[in-house]
């Protein structure tokens, strides 16, 4: 808890409450409090005896030696970078618990058979460059290293990864391989981000996969006009036609169970008397099976192009002036398939749960599938890997409010550090 | 058309065609490039013989002196400030207008009864600081000078009106106030920015008002959630709530023949996996009668909070997960009622409509209302006023492809000169 609250210093968020740990995390991938919380992480494992290499996407490996090592090292990995109005635990328990792991293994001198390491992956949220996991992405050889490298910043910024990961001098010369940094496991403690774990009062999530989503962009195209002189049914409306869609997304989605998000909305030119020419938006859209996903965005494509052309799919026109026709292109950014771990990774986990909690973990214990994406998704693709999850109150993230408490935290971290310990005697 | 399109190599906008004037225009108030139109608007008006006088406003109105000049002059005025994505006409063709005016009097050698002037109104257009009309509001004494000077500008930015006014050496040491600078009489040449006069073939509009109109700002407040694990009913999502009401706008607008637009939308905190925790979307409601904005803004304003608070105003609920509850708060912030010009001005428009226009002019002359706010509407609280209009390409303003014919623009001119020759010998 010490580390996960002095790490915070670097990037504070917004306050939520009075105590000193009540604020929460803005810390951009690449921004300068994220290089601040780099170094921090450098020192401290070094200083706990590990080599640490940096690779082309500023991922961070830290290796502390086993007895032998000829062989991989077993790696814990979460991520240091935020949300813009993130929390204290999304991704950064994660890493102060392998770095802990690292400290009870030096103060207890405990010597591995094999290699351990934690890793820091670089912009696992997707907020700042939109791509979420693309480091752990390029290691897995999942994602172009160039397409990683010129990802644009989202706002009115106009950065590229590569430029920024040069800025804060974090661009290593190790290619961001499975090749290069060969891993023998990968194991991620993580806030469960849902209410799920806290709903049924358990304590340990053994996590046996990641449901599907994928990232699309939006551009609807209009025509800017006065909102004083133009009747409604002469007006090519790019955001009331971006309304429709919003809303018509969470219908489609509703219909299948799956999720449909938009975050982020950017309109042209912007100003109180001109109707919007241009709108671009995020659609973020979820569900368990991959099928759902194909199934509700090509129903979302289909259904956007009959909004645009003026159909009238949400039964709105007779209540609403129709107006001229919009145009809409629709292109897919990322695609995250559903994941499924490893069975002894996984046992290693649901085991581990069990040996921390003792006599009652029958009723704390719980098998669960993640809603979020996660680094150990691409790290599952080439090495052995699973997660565990941990409750945070009312299953809220992404929020400067997301918590977790140290009594559950404490379990997450000795839960893993088995883990690692299992995966290593195996 | 010299002047006008001279004067527009500062701020040159978007380019829609191969001809060099075949540009749009972004000319915000207060820019540097407004600061190099106004320059040349003192020397052009000095150089044919004017005193200039800048108020607190950064309003600059240029003089020329009468046969007597015991009374105040009768003014010709627009401005020329654009939108983002304006156009070469809206504005700047009634200061050239102004200008070509002063250029054939000088010409031919006429001295008026009393003084003529031109006036250039500061941000008349409402983009950058969101008031419209704000300047000539402050002349008239209907906007305070505190309110007007700390208006802050859309966007990113931060910078007010005085501050702005200041930096490019605006900020005028008279008065901004009818009593510092009377007008025996204020016309205003514009293109129409609508459709009618181009669709009946006419030539000339005679303006007898203005329709009415308010702005409003809406807040919606949700809670920051993460996309991947919220699932629907579990999100309040400001976005998702404010598509509804800026549909739904729309809706109470079409059914009270009102115009309901929104320009402007921001959103916090702007990641694709983050539901949006804050919307602020601007609202501009319009329609020929007082009462008709009134019953429009109070109805918006009721079904917003129903829409807010979960409310199945839109019927939409049952095929759209309906989430918790999100809050929303609007405030006003303009509110322009409905404007009727002086007979004396209008009738010395359409008198010199009908001389211009010659044996036809029957067909090619018609009265109308502005849809469009114009400096006009506050002028016209302190003195007799009346407007000019000229057709413009397919109705369209507000968009680069605004286009007004020269022989249109120069029809406008002869109209606006024959206007305040005759008001002057009134
Ligand atoms: N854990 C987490 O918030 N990851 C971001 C990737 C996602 O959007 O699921
Ligand atoms: N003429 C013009 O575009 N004025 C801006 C004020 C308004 O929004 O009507």
């Amino acid at each position: 808890m010490e580390d996960t609250h002095h790490t915070c210093q670097w990037g504070t968020g917004e306050r939520w409450g009075d105590a000193p740990t009540e604020t929460g995390m803005k810390r951009l991938a690449l921004s300068d409090t994220d290089k601040q919380a780099r170094d921090w992480f450098v020192e401290a494992t070094q200083a706990l005896g590990c080599h640490t290499t940096v690779d082309a996407m500023g991922n961070i490996f830290a290796v502390r030696p086993g007895l032998k090592n000829d062989k991989a090292p077993t790696f814990v990995g979460s991520h240091l970078d935020t949300q813009p109005t993130g929390g204290r635990y999304d991704g950064i328990l994660g890493v102060t618990a392998g770095v802990e792991m690292l400290k009870v293994l030096a103060d207890n001198w405990v010597e591995t058979e094999y290699p351990v390491g934690v890793v820091n992956w670089t912009n696992e949220e997707g907020a700042r460059f939109p791509m979420s996991m693309v480091s752990s992405g390029v290691w897995a050889g999942s994602i172009p290293l160039e397409t990683a490298h010129s990802l644009q910043e989202v706002g009115s910024g106009k950065a590229t990864m590569a430029e920024e990961l040069k800025r804060i001098g974090y661009l290593g010369e190790t290619p961001a391989s499975y090749e290069a940094m060969p891993m023998a496991a990968h194991f991620e403690l993580h806030i469960e981000q849902g209410p799920l774990l806290e709903m049924s009062n358990k304590k340990v999530g053994v996590v046996k996969g990641v449901q599907a989503y994928k990232w699309l962009t939006v551009k609807v195209k209009g025509r800017d006009t006065h909102t004083g002189t133009t009747d409604l049914k002469s007006r090519a409306d790019a955001l009331l036609t971006a309304s429709k869609m919003i809303l018509h997304s969470h219908r489609v989605a509703t219909a299948s169970s799956a999720l449909a998000s938009t975050g982020i909305l950017n309109l042209k030119p912007g100003s109180t008397n001109t109707v919007p020419g241009e709108v671009t938006f995020s659609l973020d859209i979820r569900a368990p099976q991959n099928e759902t996903v194909v199934r509700v965005t090509n129903q979302i494509k289909d259904d956007f192009a009959k909004i645009a052309a003026g159909e009238d799919v949400l039964h709105s026109n007779q209540d609403c002036t129709l107006g001229l026709p919009c145009s809409v292109s629709i292109t897919e950014d990322f695609d995250s398939p559903a994941t499924t771990f490893h069975s002894s990774c996984i046992d290693a986990v649901r085991q581990s749960a069990h040996s921390v909690l003792g006599s009652n973990s029958k009723n704390l214990v719980m098998d669960m599938v993640s809603g979020a994406g996660h680094d150990s998704v691409y790290a599952s693709k080439r090495c052995p890997t699973s997660m565990i999850f941990v409750p945070c109150r009312e299953g809220v993230s992404h929020n400067p409010r997301e918590f977790c408490s140290p009594e559950d935290c404490a379990i997450g971290a000795q839960v893993l550090l088995q883990s690692v310990i299992r995966f290593d005697r195996m």
